[in-house]
């Protein structure tokens, strides 16, 4: 089998589309295999079946921007495994931080001293946080958060922004099936960025408001997303503060993308509690909170725990991670690729004169189709994502993408190879309505 | 700083115990550290706030059965991490696969190939699966198991065993600090092997019953484990099926020490869905549910999914760990050293005219002082387990313990040395009651 090599600095040139093309032949025998012995051939986020023809379901390799196929094709990667690779694929002095740790220890009757390090470099890294915990997965960190908020006040109510994700146990998924009512008895909606739905909700919620749970921006799959306003962000605050409620920032897939010190350092809005799961360790499974010295008696009460919450090597990478973001200045380099593929994909849908939105920041971009948004599809999104992954520049159709520290200007000027020849496509099915 | 070499098989004579022994020095040091950054200095299964004098808190590295503290101290370990260590720590065939498969990928925009592969093998295994998905926490994948059991019945109410463990989440954490009364709105208890019971547990659910939740034997800790009645099993089974609802058999502690086609298979009696975690992956993070084609259509449905839910490491280490577990016999290993280790501790507390109970699976043994149980207290507990840690023997006074494969008849001797020494301190200390 020849690697097709797609995308690649010594062969810039693009394969040309030729039709839809059936998913490789080792994608196909495992999605065969895979429906045999798993619900549906796959679950969750990444499931293929919510792609478009032209992406993989199965991957076998993953080196900087670069991931490969289990056929071989190669990628560049705008998804990042959805968040979690922040550094790049496979980034060398994370990999030898997990390598020295693994040769002692990962899971032990007792954590490691790379808990407190990283407990200590949390604390130091973000204005807000006095202590912190541990868990694997953002749902981990999210629920622990709104249940600390919940013992610090005695109070049951969370205000949740409509719409918003905040993870994947019964009193949040998206889709209700097999949860009860009961489980989401105590949340109240809002509007993001409408204080005054805010204000409602905790009227709403009267005495027993717990905690407001918010994203540091809109980021709801589907939708454009939404920056926060400072205004907002700040009025927040001052509502929690009023009613003695804990705000709670779900930095759980936006965290050390946008600011080391937490996504609303920048507006010097400060959390009571920040749920971090995703890009903390380049990959490797952790999650966290970092919470203020007023919900530490209520952090110390709660029930927290899991088989694999303390063990060493995540914790190792999420130091690595940490210090390599430093070190290479990686949220810089990330707004800095960002900057030139939105400004890059912005002219090119002009040229076609195809009518688009980029939303979000820069670093966790978002490209939605007019055309699409008119008529409640993804039609357009799914022929431009598709394309450009036959394309080799892997992007998503409905949920936000993501940049890596390692995507240099070439990496970009190669991707936008790619998206000129989807928006291409997307012309000529659809025509411009520019 | 000279390791204090306390169980070797150079060494065979271990230290005496000269009263209370301060923590270690950077065992100390870290314990100071972690009290400023971590809520109580540390949490949930794994701090040493619960443990007698003699325990450190930090552990520094791990070698089939035997593990090292940060201050150099060895010990014989008969926790295994709380189950997940089932081949004993750094097993070189499962730290082989696990580098293998990271020097390629983990964590990617997709599954790789050891997912199906990973699935095959346990729906081979395990008589009563058609089907497998994958998680990280055992809390997940008992969570999962009873929203795809609720999916599939349409009803909401679980029957469970009081004071069973079931994981760290807000409807079934055993402390309920910041959690709701709607959390636990639609679990109804029954007794541990009191058919009975269950029977007027499913009255009280009566139409809206979806599943029991039942784990292989009861290992509820702080209390004398007691082996399921295959009657109790086969009685579940029946009801389940007269009332239309899902068996879950909670194999999360359990899984992989008594039996590699799950806990009941010797019992022949299959649950609907049975949950894994713990041993799965030898110390990896992953959790798993295998389930029965009555409930693939309800698990498709299901909202199930996480950032590190698909990552290819685990997944390696599982296949890994489910081969060598095979090839070695390590259950077989372990029933030989567990059945050692009872004969020996029954024969050394006779000889101190001790009375003890000694109870479970041999594989996961646990030891109460019949003094104790009379008082209530863990006292006897405390003081034997606190000596045998100051002897280099890591045992728990209040939770069930854990034998792996890598445990031998010599090691098993060595540790009899050192709880002859902890059973002589008992005994001195409250005297004898035989």
């Amino acid at each position: 089998m020849t690697p097709t090599r797609a995308v690649s600095p010594t062969t810039p040139t693009l394969p040309a589309s030729t039709g839809p093309i059936p998913a490789g032949p080792r994608d196909q025998a495992l999605r065969d295999r895979a429906a045999r012995v798993i619900p549906g051939g796959m679950y969750g986020h990444m499931s293929a079946a919510t792609l478009p023809p032209g992406f993989p379901q199965f991957l076998e390799r993953g080196r900087g921007a670069r991931i490969w196929d289990v056929d071989g094709r190669e990628y560049l990667d705008f998804m990042c495994s959805f968040g979690p690779i922040v550094l790049g694929h496979a980034h060398p002095k994370v990999e030898a931080a997990v390598e020295r740790q693994r040769v002692l220890a990962d899971c032990q009757n007792g954590p490691s001293p790379r808990m407190v390090e990283l407990a200590e470099r949390l604390v130091a890294l973000q204005p807000h946080a006095d202590w912190a915990m541990f868990a694997k997965n953002g749902t981990d960190a999210t629920t622990l958060a709104v249940t600390i908020a919940r013992a610090a006040t005695g109070r049951a109510k969370v205000l949740v922004a409509a719409g918003a994700y905040h993870g994947a146990a019964p009193w949040c998924t998206p889709r209700p099936a097999g949860t009860t009512p009961e489980d989401r008895a105590h949340l109240i909606p809002f509007a993001y960025n409408d204080l005054a739905s805010v204000e409602a909700a905790a009227d709403r919620a009267g005495k027993d408001m717990a905690a407001v749970l918010v994203s540091p921006f809109r980021h709801d799959a589907r939708h454009d997303q939404e920056l926060v306003d400072p205004a907002f962000a700040r009025g927040l605050r001052a509502l929690c503060d009023r009613r003695g409620a804990a705000l709670i920032l779900d930095d759980v897939r936006a965290g050390f993308r946008l600011d080391l010190g937490g996504s609303w350092a920048p507006l010097r809005v400060r959390p009571d509690l920040a749920a971090y799961s995703k890009a903390i360790a380049n990959g490797y499974a952790l999650a966290g909170i970092a919470g203020g010295d007023g919900l530490r008696d209520a952090a110390t009460r709660v029930f927290a725990t899991g088989s694999f919450w303390f063990a060493a090597v995540a914790m190792a990478a999420a130091l690595a991670t940490l210090d390599a973001l430093e070190a290479e200045q990686g949220i810089q380099a990330m707004v800095h690729a960002g900057t030139l593929l939105r400004d890059g994909l912005a002219r090119q849908a002009h040229g076609y004169a195809i009518r688009i939105t980029q939303s979000g920041p820069v670093q966790m971009p978002f490209l939605t189709f007019a055309g699409d948004v008119a008529g409640g599809t993804f039609d357009r999104a799914n022929v431009f994502t598709g394309e450009a992954a036959r394309r080799g520049v892997y992007l998503h159709p409905w949920h936000n993408w993501f940049l890596s520290a390692a995507h240099t200007e070439e990496d970009v000027r190669l991707a936008l190879e790619g998206t000129d020849a989807a928006f291409a496509a997307v012309r000529a099915r659809f025509g411009g309505d520019l």
